[in-house]
Order: C-alpha cells, then sequence, then structure tokens
C-alpha cells in the first residue's frame, strides 16, 4: 500500500517538477542529451530533478530500437571520463602515490554517467527503468562493442544496488496475484506452461516455487525455482508437468526435485541469483520437511541438439566431431553409415519407437557433452550452473523430456545435479579449481567409456599430425 | 512478516554454514583479519560466504573503540588497492587510450574492500551493521586521517545503496510502534521529548510527523521531520510544544511550521536526505490539506552562543569579533561596558525580565550570524539547510525558545524560512551561485543594518592593516 | 499472516483436545449425534469443545448426501425446544405477563442446536463448515419441510453473524489472488467467463470488479458486481466482453454499467447483500470518477425463455398465456400461425438473419415478462432486485446477448435498470407500496401497448368466465 | 489500510444518506426515538439507514447520563415485543402444537430492538458503538432492573457476534502500536503501569503479552493476559514487575507465570473470553518454547480486604465473622485482643517489619478467604475463574505484593493456580460438579486446619442456635 503512495507521491512531484521544467525557456524537452546535461547540472531542485528523471525515462520509452541506440551512443560520448583528467590524475598519481591524487584519480576514473544513471533511479519506477535500459543495451553490444564502457557502468551499479542482502524469497502459490502468475507463465524458459491448469498443478501442495525480488520492484520476479516434492527419484519431467499427476502428501515426501529455474531479468544479466536462490530454497524445504533426504534436479541439456548439428556439420568449438563420430561408431550397427543424422532422423520420426535402439548412444552422446569443455568452461550451461553451485551430476536420462521443447533442444535427455548440503563447499572449490564436471559413482562406468574413447580420438589426431607434419 | 521470514532464513543459512566452517581445520575464527580474507578468496560457497560475513560483524560488535580502531587499520592496509598494479595500469592507459586498458585501470583502481563491504551485507542485518561501522570510523577520522581512503570506499557504497529511488516516506502518528517512537524521543536533537506524553501532543490531529525509511531497515527511520498545523505564524515554539496547546481542525489550518527536523542515522553522514523529505511532505501535506497556504519553519540557530564565546575570546574564524563589538556597541548603554558578555549574564540570569533590553541587540546578532560565511559557507547549519532547499530567511524571533536547549544554543532566538514551492528552484541556483542567505523584504531593514555595521568595520580593518603595513 | 497463525493454533489445539478426547473411553467418535451432545454438555474446557467441534465438522464433511440429511433430522429431532418447557412457561407467561417469566419463555423458545451451532463455530474455519452445512440443508428443504425449524436456526444465526455492519468490500484486479479470480470465473452466473484471457480483459482500467468478503473468510467472496466504464449506453453485452475490446481512458467515462452480479454463497441465500454492494459501489465509483453521471446495468431476463415455454404448454402461474397469445396475435403476419413456438424457433436457428422480424415481438414479450407479476411480486429476479434498490426500467435491447447462455435464458433481451442516487430512496418506497416494476418515460409506449392487451385479455377472460357461469 | 478505506465508505455514503435525510421534511432529527423509529421503519434504502444509524449514533454520544438512560427506557418501553401479540401466539400453540405455531411464537418473542440493535449496527464504528452503550447500560440496571429485558438482548446479540470463532489471538510487544500499549497502560487493573519504562520491562523477551481481538475492532483489545518466563517458581510479584529486573533468555526457561489478566470492554460482561485466552497462549507458549514444564499464576485475591473489613464489622454474607475470630483466636497472642484489626494496623503501619509476626494469621485468613463460598460460588473471583479453567490452586504467599494496590486489596497476599494441560478437563468437571476450589497437596495441611476451625465453628453455632431454641 505505501509502496503504491510513494509511487503517487513521486508522480505529483514529477508533475509539479514538470511545470517548472514547461516555464524554463532554455530547456528544450525533446532533446534526451540536452535533459541529460541538465540532470547532471548544478543548481537543480529535488523536483525538477525528478521531473527531469521522468522526462528522460519517458522519452527512453517513446523511442525505438534506432534512437534508443544513439542514445547509448550519446550516454558514451557525452558522459564518459573526461580523458585529459585521467591522463592528468594519472600522472600525478604515478609521481606521488599519495592518498589525495589516489583519491584524485579515483573521481577521474569515474565516469559521469554513473551519477547520471543514479539521478535517473530517482524518476517513478526509475530502477525497473534502468534494468530494462540495461537489457536493450546488452542487445548493442555485440554490434557496437565500444558501448562496453556504459555496460560496465550500468552493471557496476546494478550489481551494486542488486546485491543479495537487499534482496527477499518470497513463494509463490495459488495465492499469489495473478499478474505474477503470468510471468512465470510467459517466462518459463524450461518447460512450457499451457495456461494456468497446467501452472495450477505447479503450484499444488506437493509442489513449491520460489522466486526473488528487490524491494522497490516488488511486483518483478528476478529469478524463480520450481520444486517436486516427490518419493523416489523420478526419471523423466513428464510425470511431473502432468496437470493431472496424483498429489503427495509432502509430509512424506523424500526428494525435493528442482525441474526448473529461471532468469526473468535480461537487464541484470551477469548479475548472479540462481545459487544464492537454490541455497536458500533448500534451507527451507528443509526447515519446513525434516523429513526430505535428497536435494536433486531434473535439468534440460539446453544446447545438446544445436552442438550436435554443427559437429555434424564439421564445425569445431562444440562438441569434437571427431569424438563425436568415434562414440556413434559403436552403435554404427542399428543406426548405419550415417549415426549421427540417422540418431536426429529417427528421433524427430517417432522417439518412443525408436527408443531401444537410441538409449545408449543419447547417453554416450550427452556424457560426452556435459563433460565437454569450450574456452569459457563448461559447454552446458546448467552443467556449469550445477557444478559451480556444489552440485555433481548423478543422473542421465534418455527419453525423460518428450515435449517439443524437449526433443528440439535436448533431444529428450534429462540430468540429475545432487545436491548434498554438507558437500556443497567442497565440490565447488574442487570445480573451481579444475573445471571439471563433477559426477557421481553411479555414471562412473559411462563416463569412463566416453572418457577413453575421447582418449583414443585424441592419440589418433595426435599421430594424424604427426604424420602430416613432415608433409607441412 | 516475510522481513522477519527471510532474517530467520538468513540466520539458519549462518547457522548452516557456520558448521561448515567450525569443520575447517584451516580458519581462524578469532581473527578478523582471517576471516576478511577468507571471504574475498574464491571457493565460497554460498552458505559459509553468509556465516563468514556474519562471524565478521558479530567480531566486530564484540570490540571494543581500540579493536575496533585496528579493524578499520587493518581493512585500509589489507584491502586497499595495490599501487603496483594501479601504476601498471596507468602507465598503460597513459599510453594507449583504449576502451580495455580504461576499462582495467577502472578495476585496478577500485579497492578491494570495495567487495569485502559489499560481501559483508550479505550478513543478517548487514546493511545495518555497516552504517553502524561506518558511524564509527567517521569517530576516528580526525586523529587517523588515513582512514578516509577506507570512508571514502564506505561512503560511495552507501551513497549508493541509499539512493533516494530507493527511500521510502511512511507518516508516523499514535499508531506507530513505540520502538519506533522511542527513537524519535531520543534522538530529537532540536527540542527534547520528556517522554510520551510529549510525544502525544506532537503526533496529534493537528501535527505531522515523516520519516524516511530504507526497504532493508524498516524498523530504523534515517531522517524525520515535525510539522504543526496552525493558523497565522507563531513566534515562537513554546506554544507548538506544549503538551496541554488546544487543538485544531487541520482542515482549517493556514500555515504548515516545520519545527523540528533530524538526522537519525550518523552512519550515512554525509549522505543529505533533509532536502528530499522536506519537499516530498510539502508535496504531501498540499495534497492533503488544499487549504494550506504557507511552509515555513521555526528553526534554532545551533551555534550561536558557541560562536559568540568564540568571538568574545578573540577568535576569528566564527563570528568576526569586531563585527560583535561594532553591533553591540550600538547598545553598550543599557549593557554596558562589555556588551557581548553583559547579554550572556543577563540571559543567564532570567531571560524574560530583561526582554526588553536584549531584544534589539539579540536580532542584531543572531542577524549577523546568519549572514556570516565561513570557508565552507553559511556558519549556521540549519540557515545552510534551508537555503540549499530553496527557501528564503523571513523571520527571526527573540526569546522563542526558552527551553534550556534553546538558550544554551540558540540563545533563544529562532528563524523561520519560508518554502515558497514555485521560487525553490531559482532560490536554490541563486544560493549556489552567491553563497549568501536570500533573506525577505520583511527583515531587509536589520539586514542592512548588520551589513553596513559590517562594511564599517571592514574598511577600518583595512585602514588598520594598511596603517601597519609601513611598520611590517 | 495472522490469520493463518490463528488457524495454526486452532488446530494445534484441536489436535491437543482430540488426544484427550481419545483418551476418554465413554466417547463415540463415529457418532455425531453423540458428539453433538457432548459439544453441547456441561464439563468440557476449552481445548475438548474445540476438538469435538472439529470432529463433527470432519464428520460431516465425510457423509455422503443420504447420511447429511440424516444428520439434519437427527438435529431436528435431538436439539429442537423442548415443548413441554415451552407449554409451561407460555402457560406462566399468559398468567402473570412479568418480565421474568417473559425472559424464561424467551429461553425457552430458543432450541439447543442453536447453541450448538454457536459452538460448531470454534471448529478451525468453522464459519465456512455451517454456511456450507446450510447450502445442503436448503436442498432438502423441498422434500423435507419439517427441517424448516433447523433451517430457521441457521439462518437466525448466519444472518446475525453476516450483519452489513461486518462486511468489508474490496476491489478485485489482476493483482488479485488467483484463487480469488478462480472463483469468479467459475462461478459468474451471469457471462460465462472462458478463461483467464476473458478475465483479464474484465479486470482493464476501464472495467471494475468489486466483491464483499467477511472478515473471517477473506478468501471466500459472498458476493461480486463487475462494471464497465464507457462513453455512451452499450445496447449489447457482446462489446463489454469482448476480449479485444478497445481500453478507454476511465477518466473519461461518462457511464458505469453494472453488466454482472453474483451471489456466491449458497448458503447465505435470504441474507441480502447485493443492494448493499451495489449502493457501495456507486459511491466508490463516484468518489474514484466524479465525472460519472449516469449508473446503469446490462441485465439478463433470467426465466423469460422457461416461462415462455410453460405458458406454451398452457401452463399458469408464470407468464399468462392468453396474454402472451394476445401480444403475438399482433406479429401473427410474420410469424405464422403459432407465433410463440416459431419465436422460439426461428430463435434457435438464425437469431441474426431474423432480427427483423423478431425485434417487435421480443420486446413486447420481454415487457410483458419484466411488468408480470406473482404471488411473491415480480416473476424476473433482476428486475425485483433493482426495482428493490430503487432503480428503475430505463432500456429493453433485443439481441443484446447472442451467447448460447443468453440466448437460451433470455432470448438474446437484455434490460437496462438506472441508478439515479437521489432517487432510490423514493422509489424504493414506491416500488414497497404498490410492488410494480418504475419503468421510465422512454419505455412508457411499449408497456401502455402491452399494458391495453392485458386490459383486453382480462376483460376478455371475464366476459368468458360469466358466460361459463350460468352453465356452472 | 482497507479498514480505513471502508470506514471512510462508511462516512461516505452516510454523508450521502444524510442529504437524503435533510431533504426529507417529516424526519426529527433531533429525536432518537423517532430515528429509531424509522431505522426500524419500511422504506429505507441503504444510504439512508447507514445515515440513520449513524445519526442515533451521534446523538447517542453527545447526551449525558440521564439522557442516555431515559435513551434505555425509550427502547424498553417503545421497542419490546407486543404482550398482545406473545398472548395470541402463545395461546395457538398451546393449542396446536404445530411447526408454524412455534416459528410464529418465535417471531412474536423476539423484541423489535433485536432488529434495531443489528441496524445500528452498520453506523460506522457501529459495534464499538453498541459495545459501549451496553456498558453503560450495565450501570443503569441495579437501579432500574426493568432494563434488564434490553440487556439481555444486547448481551444476546454481543454474545453472538463476539462468538469465539471469530476472535482473533495477538501477541502485543515493543513494535505494537503506542496507541494499544496506552490501552494496557491504563487498564491494566492487577498491576499498576507507571509510564512506559515500566511496559517496556513487561514486553522484554522473557515475558509475553497476548490480546484478543474481534476483527471488526482491530484496536480495540478485548482481554489480554502477562506472562513471565522464568526458572523456579516466583513466590513474589516484586521481582517480575521490577524495570531492572535481570533478562532471562526464554529459550531456558522453565515456567510460564500468568501474572496479570484483564478484561478491557465492560460492555462484555457476562461474555466469557478468559479462559479460551489462557489455553490459547499455554499453547502458543508450549509450541514456541518446548522447554517449558510449568504453567502457574501470581494472582491478587482482590476481595479479601473488603470481606474482612465486613467481616470485623460483623457482616455475613462474605466472609463468616465467627470464622474469622475463631482462625485469628490462635494468633491472639501476638496480635492482642482484637487481632482482625490489629492485623489490618500492623499492615498498613510496616508490613515488612511485622513480617514474622504475620506470615502464618495471613496464610489462614486468605486460605479461609479463597475456600470461602457465597451464592454464586467461590467469594474470589480469581479463584472461580481459574478453577473454572480447570487449574488448581497451588502456592499462597504472604508479602508477594507490596505495592499500595497489593497491599490495599489483598494484604500483600498472593495466590498460584497451577495449569496442567492434561488435568484441566477433569479439574474443570469436578469442580462444576461440587464447587469446591481444588487444592494441591502443597497446601493441603493448611487448607486441613482452616477447615477444622470452620467445622469447629459451625458445631458451636448450632449448639448456639439449639440453645437459643427453647428460650424462642
Amino acid at each position: 500500500m505505501r509502496q503504491g503512495f510513494l509511487e503517487r507521491l513521486r508522480e505529483a512531484i514529477a508533475d509539479r517538477g514538470r511545470d517548472l521544467l514547461a516555464g524554463r525557456r532554455t530547456l528544450d524537452l525533446r532533446s534526451p542529451a540536452h535533459l541529460c546535461a541538465e540532470l547532471l547540472g548544478e543548481g537543480h531542485g529535488e523536483a525538477s530533478g525528478v521531473a527531469l528523471a521522468r522526462e528522460i525515462v519517458r522519452a527512453y520509452h517513446g523511442m525505438d530500437a534506432p534512437e534508443r541506440l544513439a542514445f547509448f551512443e550519446m550516454i558514451e560520448r557525452d558522459f564518459g571520463p573526461d580523458p585529459g583528467v585521467i591522463r592528468a590524475a594519472s600522472a600525478r598519481y604515478l609521481e606521488t602515490h599519495s592518498v589525495e591524487d589516489y583519491l584524485a584519480l579515483s573521481r577521474a576514473i569515474e565516469p559521469r554517467r554513473q551519477e547520471l544513471f543514479r539521478r535517473l533511479n530517482m524518476a517513478p519506477r526509475g530502477t525497473r527503468a534502468l534494468v530494462g535500459m540495461r537489457a536493450d543495451l546488452l542487445g548493442f553490444l555485440r554490434s557496437h562493442p565500444d558501448l562496453r564502457t556504459v555496460d560496465a557502468d550500468l552493471h557496476h551499479l546494478l550489481a551494486s544496488w542488486f546485491n543479495r542482502g537487499f534482496l527477499q524469497l518470497r513463494r509463490i502459490d495459488w495465492n499469489s496475484p495473478v499478474a505474477l502468475l503470468e510471468k512465470l507463465i510467459v517466462n518459463d524458459s524450461v518447460h512450457e506452461v499451457r495456461g494456468f491448469q497446467d501452472l495450477r498443478r505447479r503450484l499444488a501442495r506437493d509442489r513449491r516455487c520460489f522466486a526473488l525480488f528487490h524491494p522497490v520492484m516488488p511486483d518483478e520476479p528476478l529469478f524463480f525455482v520450481e520444486v517436486a516434492l516427490v518419493c523416489g527419484t523420478p526419471r523423466s519431467v513428464g510425470g511431473l508437468l502432468d496437470p493431472a499427476a496424483p498429489l503427495l502428501d509432502p509430509e512424506t515426501a523424500e526428494t525435493a526435485v528442482f525441474f526448473s529455474n529461471c532468469s526473468l531479468q535480461p537487464g541484470l544479466a551477469g548479475i548472479s541469483f540462481g545459487s544464492f536462490l537454490v541455497k536458500q530454497v533448500i534451507e527451507e524445504l528443509r526447515m519446513e520437511f525434516p523429513g526430505l533426504g535428497r536435494f536433486t534436479t531434473l535439468s534440460p541439456l539446453p544446447r545438446l541438439a544445436l552442438l550436435l548439428r554443427s559437429a555434424l556439420r564439421g564445425e569445431t568449438g562444440g562438441l569434437e566431431p571427431d569424438l563425436l563420430e568415434a562414440l556413434l561408431a559403436e552403435y554404427s550397427d542399428p543406426l548405419g553409415p550415417a549415426p549421427g543424422q540417422a540418431l536426429l532422423d529417427l528421433l524427430e520420426r517417432d522417439p518412443v519407437q525408436n527408443c531401444e535402439a537410441l538409449t545408449r548412444p543419447l547417453l554416450a552422446l550427452g556424457m560426452a557433452y556435459l563433460l565437454g569443455r569450450g574456452p569459457r568452461g563448461l559447454l552446458d550451461p546448467e552443467a556449469a550452473f550445477h557444478a559451480s553451485n556444489g552440485a555433481c551430476l548423478e543422473g542421465l536420462h534418455a527419453f525423460a523430456d518428450l515435449s517439443g521443447r524437449g526433443l528440439a533442444g535436448s533431444l529428450g535427455l534429462m540430468a540429475s545435479y545432487l545436491y548434498v548440503p554438507e558437500q556443497l563447499e567442497q565440490n565447488h572449490e574442487t570445480f573451481v579449481e579444475t573445471g571439471e564436471l563433477p559426477v557421481s559413482r553411479s555414471l562412473s562406468r559411462l563416463r569412463r567409456e566416453v572418457q577413453s574413447a575421447a582418449k583414443t580420438v585424441r592419440r589418433r589426431q595426435r599421430r594424424n599430425r604427426t604424420r602430416e607434419m613432415p608433409a607441412g
């Protein structure tokens, strides 16, 4: 209620300020650059500051993509640090090493746009607007790498404001506002929600959904996770999502299965909440249900199909084509001469019919993908997320997600990552050191097979290269 | 409620983490320096991070003043930026001016303690703890100026977190929690509150009290103001504070008098909220009572007695002794040969009895003090605050606060600053440019007298200096 | 939150009490009659009272329909007043007329089951359970008129507890809990809601939905109304319900159209809230949108099709077959020799195609029905509701609701009832006196036609009866 | 917030209604009798009903005591049942015994003022007003016994509305609104609260305070209890109330001592909440602190001094003068020839000095008083309350409350009543059957002494009476 009151008050102040602005002959309300300069200028009372901030936010919201790009380029050009000042401060500091000159250099380094963003935050719903701006900005970065400095400033600010110490965990259930639930429906990137009836089952008494919020954006979840409380260990997600799945008394549940997690604010990319949330939720569940003994996941392998296809086209950088070939060679009999393409074809034609023939090659393929590493670490983002949280891979299930999305992205495979609260710390440290996905004993045989195939392939590659050498 | 839930959850996580910590042979729980290093180190899962943060906060709360000083010195010494890295980065940037090298220099400049503080914020009630730390630190600065760098980092962080866009305005009334009202009683630095009966009158239907809060510290007001809704313009504060003062129907009020404002968080010194609050409150009052036509204050002159005494001892830097002498000379008849001291004596002996004789010299003295400027601007902090908000001095009242505190600090004088919403902006800009306190027409004669006395004094001083020159 | 806390506490107390109950050798937990007697008996501590109440409620919830009937029969038989005591008390009062004997007679009259119901209310969610019990009981009344005394007691109690002074009006919008919105979807008896997308349009910024609640059943709406804010006067409901209808800025709306209202608690039948709600909503809308000048409705004629069919079968008691015949005779040309059945057939076949031919007969028919009165007042419940609120019929629209439900029940007709706040009182009083539906001037010609047809019919009937007399 | 919204809405409706009322020529706004008749009359729309109710409540609040008495007499006279109708209905029922005639008699019995009170409840803050009216009415009953019928109706209504199923238990602590705490301060009839500092200790972490509320009066506590969590069993209340008493970690507490309980709504006299509250609080404490093993009280003996004085004046009906004499005779040596008066004198002069001499006679006196029974049960209201809850007397402490109030009312004595959750039911039943205060073994010797003294006295009295007989 108060929130709403303050919003109204801010609007009233902004309105009053707008009248002031309108009375100033020198102000060009149609030029964002001019407004930004004014907002940063000295000599602004509170009211016109809030009004200026709102005008800029409004102007931004009215822009199309090219105008927004131009806006960021203006910010980059006009509100960066002053190279001359930095040069002078650097030079002085290199000379004196004094505290004063260090502080002066600090000040010189900080671009004016940081203060600009801080002042924009005063606009009604300003924080939300800045998060949205960064989402746009990230989209421009690839084609306009110069904007990285603007992004660095926005990231710095948002990382400070979205410090975990400020975030609030809230349970989402059937009594949550429909406007909030709608956001989950629209945003669940893991499993499609086909309307409220789907959602209802996901919020029943043997399910839990939690989301993280920032206190100034109480209706904008940052990240959510969905958990199923079950007996035994599910090997496929269909049963968990089925609106008609039988209800379990949660007091009798043995296992908590995290089956969906999703980041909802693209503008906060690079500021991690998921790990914090998963661990808070585990604590919360342990408090509510002392009988829960296992915490695990059913997770997609989101880039598997994509990387398989590029490997089949001979592209490197993801799954190694040679390793792929070697792995699939073992299953060439049932799959024929081009086993990779055959596998894709069979899956597309009738996954269930070809279940028996495809299970082993799919598991081998999945394991190779999960273990695979690129220049930035593990190839699979889910594996990277859970390993970094201290979990270990404990299950790999073929034909575990037969939805369109599950087949298209993960070839129907799902992975289980086990969270043993007492081992998270140690696992996390090992992962940071080695970069290798920890794998539990139950999967060690499959891993060994894949690793030995990889070794063979690498030996052969080395031999080939040695042979080619003399020719070179 | 949720807040409490999250607090409990954080504690549970911290407890769980503490068990982990206890199991680590290498961790020295009694060494804050070691714990800080660990908290910043890689390889910490969420749980032990929260637990480490809590341990450090707890250790800090258990320290006495010398230990806290040593703690900050350790932070200054061990977690500052690396001068070698800054040097290298500066040198490289001076050479290339490239974006990469600018970003690298930015990173090099940021001291590691900023990240340390950010991680401490994860502790249960971490924000509160950091605000408290800075309050302590400010106390050490005068004797330990090297800690200024630590303060710069804490200030930078807190200024970012306490951005006005995040603050919430709440009305305080007789239905507010007693724990909150108690804080107002203890902290009202302007007018002593002698218990709840005093407070009750201040929260009656013709009074308003508002406070600013940060969402993660919902029971810690940052700043509050108290307003009386009256008819006519009160010339003394006694009637407003009297528990037996008759109640007014606020719908019939013509004037809102801000008679107290107070900052409650010494740890947030240098981060200004007051201006924001005063203007929000004016808007709020205009919305609630469209009939209100005047917004003014009854404000103390808090350093007047102090500066008068130093001037009488001949010290410069505050009120100029010569100007003081010249002003009081006009009233030497009634006050005798040492009018300054006589004034103080008479005030102390019986203010009311000597009212007639003292009024004019007090007003002249007060005006000289309010107009007085030192190296950092106006001598009077209240005048500086209101002038910077865009208000102008419109009244000066002798014998307006006869409480012990009012006589001891302000010699019983009070000033009224007028807020004309439409003129705040313009006044503020003029004040920023000229540094002079704006004074309304009703006081122009008094100002002229004081200024002409000052001119005379300065002319004489110049003459004297010219005479002394040849001798020099 | 507190609510939840108290629920848990009541459950804990009930659990604790259940242990006590279980320890009592003499208690037959499987016999509701026995439990009820125990609950009414002296000698029960609080805990076992709450536990007994809960056991009875649980037992009831586990019963099927015949068992519930038997339960009420037991209540009727075993917990009624004692006729002997009433007799004695009556006799004594007839003799003495003393205050004591009046009070004694009062006590004798009150059946013990009233106290039984009051004690059942202590069960967790007891009020809800009693409301549910009465819903069941009402279903049994027709076949078991003896239960009327039980119903009189339950009605008496619930009417006291659901006194309007206790009810709370809440706005329902897109931020309301989905569990609540779901109840509206399921229960809107006027216009079918086909899922959340339909509902979303009904909760957009130019719509308003309000519901009444009792404080101990905060998630069980008792009654709701839906309002559309529009310009002009809509003559059909399709445009209001269309999910794709364009949004209006509500500040510019001229007319509020109540297009749905619904009672959600069958167990509270006979306790009227609707009038209270409609008038509170009008006040609320006038406060929020001072520009609103007209308050009207688009209401179904829910029993029209039903009564037309019975009239066609020659049944009296509803629409008079003779009047119907006379009215339709005027339109016999286009509709053929059996105009009533023809009208129904044409409507069923293709309402839009036959629009021109059907409009006049439909309007005449609708007016006759709306004016029609049976032994309990107006035939149409909506007309009775609005007339009793003080509204008057101001519009009758053919082909205004072409949904399946609208055609099947109201033959596509809709009525508009106008609420003029200043005239409600006077209209209400007139209606109470005369029992006639007030009709505005715009419809007076249609009314006159129908009334003159009715007069002709009645004259003819009298003549016929006179003729038959001599033979009789 | 909503509450406030609805209050405003009701006021708006009432205002609007008032305009309607003002426009009615026939309405005499100055005659409550006329307004009441109007409110009950047919033909009132909602708005004018609410307005009428508010006018009556306002008129009532403006009345002085004689006018209020006249108001109730008018209600008694004008809005009672119609004796003629009752007579007719009684007679008919005596004849037929039919269901219809029973229901008709029921309706005839119910006075019209019940409906009047139900309609008054629609006024803004109507429930509160009715509770206040009954408080006034109770004050008139002694001198105006005819008003008992009006009281019976108000009691009937309020008992129904304040059914325990509707009440809410809330914890009161230092974060509760000061307006609420103030009510506790003013109303604690057991131990004087000398301002907020006293209260602060009573709300510290080893104390608990709970209150019962009705949802429509969320800021009006109905009943509260205060509990101290301690180790060991305190024998005096001074230590519990001392603002400087050391804090205990409540997790280590063994015993919960109920040391104050108080009903705050005189208008709800005769509707018992205390038993419900005490037991709910015991459950709540057991949930929060599983380590608590004992639940006991420190209770005053509020009528002891009063009854001692009347006994010394020879009045019977309370403590029997003969028994008193017999008891005190045993201690005549130290107390002299008139031991009763001597005891009072010594207590008044210096309780602590005379502690040794007074302890035994005080204990004997206290026990006799606690066991004493009058026509309505136990003489001591606290003993009656706790025995009826199922507790038993387990301690009697002399010089346990040396406050002015404690000495004046209870002669410094305090009693402890033990609550053993498992025995409450059985104890309660025994008490209902026998009417005797249950006393634990530790006090059995004292009880035996007092009972044997009583027996001796009664034997002597019988003998005396026998002797007087022949003379008679």
